[in-house]
């Protein structure tokens, strides 16, 4: 497999992520997790481990449905580790009254590590708060220059 | 080089910059990165190059002082490529009037490559807020386990 190849599979494993949390699965999403993967998110307890992940988007995903649009802004990869960095436009919205509803622009940098079957699977997540203003604007801006 | 004197390269590298930022160095921390390393910062800008980082410490030196404690607390390695996450406890200190001085629970992840010479560089780093309550209660619990 060359570099290319190599390169699209890694952020294929990160949007099947992203995908996951939109299709509200628990389950989805921590399978792109090692069994051992560690999700750190900014003022919370580490989650480690694939079954901690699986019940922590258990409970969001009871109370929030979530959309994620992520844009890659890094690869880098050599042998069987690769790290992925890019910004991330959240989407919440509360399932039962009062439906309240947000967007949140973050970061995210995944460390993979790919398996003894070649699958690529997110070793560590950790998830940063984006630029605190015009991150939304900013994407705006950016669908206008289309 | 086995793996174990790699992995020991990678935190020296990751020390080397810890002690850069204790020194009020801004030159010293920039060096510590790559020509094209990134810093990440939750809710700012990124910093993209060693001369924006070098500007950014400037800055920040000129107005505080800062010491850093930090706890590697996972290293992964393959090739040219690694990666180092850890806690961090970071004090602050303003070096003029009024003289305000706190701490923060932090969390670091660093992605390092070697270069042809066999020095790691940072390529990335991203910091996040630690623990909201108890991170520098756990560190004194840490202690008084010793």
């Amino acid at each position: 497999m060359n570099r290319v190849e190599t390169q699209e599979r890694v952020e294929a494993a990160e949007a099947k992520l992203s995908a996951a949390m939109g299709s509200g699965d628990a389950r989805a999403v921590a399978a792109s997790y090692a069994d051992d993967g560690v999700l750190l998110l900014p003022g919370r307890p580490a989650l480690e481990g694939r079954a901690a992940i699986e019940e922590h988007f258990r409970q969001v995903f009871g109370s929030w449905q979530i959309t994620i649009e992520s844009e890659t802004e890094g690869v880098m990869v050599d042998g069987d580790l690769a790290t992925l960095r890019g910004a991330v436009v959240q989407r919440v919205r509360r399932r039962r009254w009062p439906r309240i509803a947000g967007s949140m622009a973050l970061r995210h940098l995944l460390v993979l590590r790919r398996d003894g079957a070649g699958d690529w699977a997110v070793a560590w997540d950790t998830v940063q708060q984006g630029e605190r203003t015009g991150g939304l604007l900013r994407r705006v801006k950016g669908l206008l220059r289309r």
